[in-house]
């Protein structure tokens, strides 16, 4: 990160903190300059990007302003959820099918969507590495890149773990057709039918899906909105069950937007390690941070092999190329294994043009294009809900990805507002099915990652008036 | 098919039947134009094309003769298997790993590769098409490709079964990443942990592997080396036990290469329709036939919707690219949904690339000359093993595919010859690998989809020389 993002990053915390308050004036040019000892660019670049994100405004010859507040923006949740904690079969399968077949028409306005858009990736550049890549593709690839895929980039997955702190060796890497598939590798090579999966509550549809194909059981455990989920819960509901695996987000949870600490990741591997429980850590918008570094995946935390680390390339750089990965620790032979024979490998020019792609450069640049999209479309969306949604309303204030998870007035029934919202062609994505106890009935998520323009925010505020009509 | 290659076609058959032997004049041009009414230019290439598959050979001034005859064939084992019918627990993968595994080196003869040589295929044709779709790819294509996938793929797909006389509409078609994939998701539609699965006897491996992943028992069912599975044992079974499904090959079956009759496709249809048991059809290898059309699946007597029909443009066209398809009946919707809770989608890129190159046509001149490859191949395989191989050693003919099923000696145990191989350099299927039971002790599986040259022919005699000192 530059220097005028971290300065930026740390205002834009102060507003969003309250330690800054709308209305209130920026220290000049000169003086912050001189106070942080960094170059009057410097401040100059930072107010900059801060205005484009509206969090500050210029007047003329008067300096800049803040433009929002805290105040501004809808309450955040606070309670951590209180689930149901025994385990369940579950049945959630047709439910999620049904939500999400509704809202694929491209002229419903995406809310309820688990994608951003495609428009916020780099397409032409990655079209022209790979338009070069498969051209100089040897015909032994199909053989070679098989599972555990392609060798360079596998090379190139490490190195970027290494420049975050974390040494992962490529052979420790096995490559997948997306997270997705990463996921459930992993859930294959430690469960059998009947056995019980631990899961945050609420949990991204997926996971319960895989449960429920895999015929296991689910266990959710309380997770607060903005920590992730709650260890005091989790230590319980490991003594009163035996589950044979936990399946969680640690960074920018979905739906909820959670992060959790670097203690608390410890802690969590440390837990589960105590009871040998692998924990099947899903990772993908871990490279979508605002802040001023990538969080740690709970990987970096682990002694014993026994996080079973996933991400991928889909909600980063190249969604439909269906590449990601898995990082298993101990179990990363099973999981080679049952990846050949399920789809036997991911597919071999796409795996290479991402090489070609890694090798060349401007991943990082495109990624804090990115995440800077993200960051002020989060912001647009905090406030269009706070002028358009009824009191009453809380969202999370997620530090990365592109979800926010909103809390809406107890007698809201989300399916019922999804219903009447994909009639106004609007989708949404109604809370019951983040649980096995279809619970959260007053929730709903949110994705922010589509183009912010006058369409978007008239879908919020028709959304706001149909919450207020069930009220 | 041409004149000329229909005419090839014809005499090959005659030589392999024994009608012309070994030393046979071939009737001159002018005779055979005259007696088959066709032109002399049409004879001269039909002999052409036979003398470049080693068939027959020019002498001076004096004609054509047959250059090898059925005496020089090994001899064609004539038994069905009689496996154990009873289902059992399948505990294959491991040993299916081990062998596959040591054979992977590329210094290796691949003899007991499942893959033919990537060379075969039109690598830079299709590398070209694809890096100037991927350039014309729409970004909402990671949106519009999701299963049941890229719609355009599908309807060249439908448009390639409508030339071989099957109705199959694109949206009963999904989209997978590659055949094994598409016989995992129906395995999946119709079976539960549990349930027993008939099998042919040998089966494919990874139809074992995939029972045991997902806790299913295996009937193996006695087959024809030459004619697939047997009927009259499958209807024994059918009444004995209680199955799921059936997952079987009907076109060049691996290991054995065995080809169903039309015939006996519609009574295989028929019998399983009775008992209401769906069928899983792998016919990965269909189009590489070397009669004088594609056989038809079973898909092509399909009334009440019950065979799940799978294939791939990975034996045929793009390895590497991970792109099959499943056509799953009355299934079809619990396929997609299962695709997209394991894997969402095949790679959108390499759908693309294949609708390129599938609507530049080319496809159809490809698989002519890929056919002709490999039937040339097969035919130098077989010399080779009569030339090599102890007496006592039997053959099977396939008519199409690039497998060659060797039944050795009695007291040959394919599993210790496999090591002494790999020793040597030169890697084989062992007959153990093909069945649940590990039956096949005396039977090994040859790959004849590799380039014929000295190494090849080396490969071979050191493999009957090992055969020799193991009697």
């Amino acid at each position: 990160m530059k220097l005028y993002e971290t300065l930026a990053a740390e205002l834009a915390q102060s507003i969003q903190d309250g330690v800054l308050r709308l209305g209130d004036r920026l220290p000049s040019v000169r003086q912050a300059s001189s106070s942080r000892e960094v170059s009057p660019s410097t401040v100059f670049q930072a107010y900059y990007l801060l205005e484009a994100r509206g969090l500050i405004r210029a007047r003329e010859r008067s300096g800049y302003y803040v433009a929002i507040g805290a105040q501004t923006l809808p309450p955040e949740p606070q309670q951590a959820s209180q689930p149901n904690e025994d385990s369940a079969t579950v049945d959630i399968s047709e439910l999620v099918f049904e939500v999400l077949e509704s809202a694929k028409m491209r002229e419903v306005v995406p809310l309820g969507s688990a994608f951003p858009s495609p428009l916020l990736f780099p397409m032409a550049r990655l079209a022209k590495v790979m338009a070069s890549s498969v051209q100089q593709l040897d015909p032994w690839s199909s053989v070679d890149d098989l599972t555990p895929g392609n060798p360079q980039l596998r090379r190139q997955i490490a190195l970027r773990y290494l420049a975050d702190g974390l040494h992962v060796q490529p052979d420790e890497i096995v490559i997948t057709n997306g997270a997705l598939d990463a996921l459930n590798l992993c859930l294959m090579a430690v469960t059998r039918p009947g056995d019980a999966v631990l899961v945050e509550s609420p949990t991204f549809y997926a996971a319960l899906q895989s449960l429920e194909r895999n015929g296991l059981r689910a266990i959710e455990v309380p997770t607060h909105p903005r920590e992730g989920i709650d260890l005091t819960a989790l230590a319980r509901v490991l003594e009163k069950h035996q589950p044979k695996a936990c399946w969680l987000m640690t960074n920018f949870q979905n739906p909820l937007g959670s992060l959790m600490s670097d203690e608390k990741k410890r802690d969590l591997v440390e837990l589960l390690g105590r009871h040998d429980i692998p924990l099947i850590e899903d990772d993908v918008y871990g490279e979508l941070y605002f802040g001023d570094k990538r969080p740690a995946p709970a990987k970096a935390f682990d002694t014993k092999g026994l996080v079973m680390h996933c991400s991928s390339f889909s909600k980063c750089l190249a969604p439909g190329y269906r590449v990601g990965w898995a990082v298993p620790g101990r179990y990363t032979r099973a999981v080679a294994r049952h990846k050949l024979t399920t789809t036997l490998a991911a597919s071999a020019p796409a795996q290479a043009a991402l090489v070609a792609y890694l090798e060349k450069g401007g991943y990082d640049r495109h990624l804090r294009q990115l995440r800077h999209t993200l960051a002020v479309q989060q912001t647009q969306f905090m406030e269009a809900i706070a002028r358009y949604f009824p009191a009453g309303t809380q969202a999370t204030r997620p530090k990365g990805g592109y979800f926010l998870w909103v809390e809406l007035p107890n007698n809201i029934d989300a399916l019922s507002l999804h219903k009447q919202a994909l009639a106004q062609g609007i989708s949404i994505a109604p809370g019951p099915i983040f649980s096995a106890h279809h619970g959260f009935t007053n929730c709903i998520r949110l994705n922010y990652g589509h183009t912010w323009d006058a369409r978007t925010e008239a879908a919020l505020a028709t959304l706001g008036q149909l919450v207020a009509q069930n009220l």
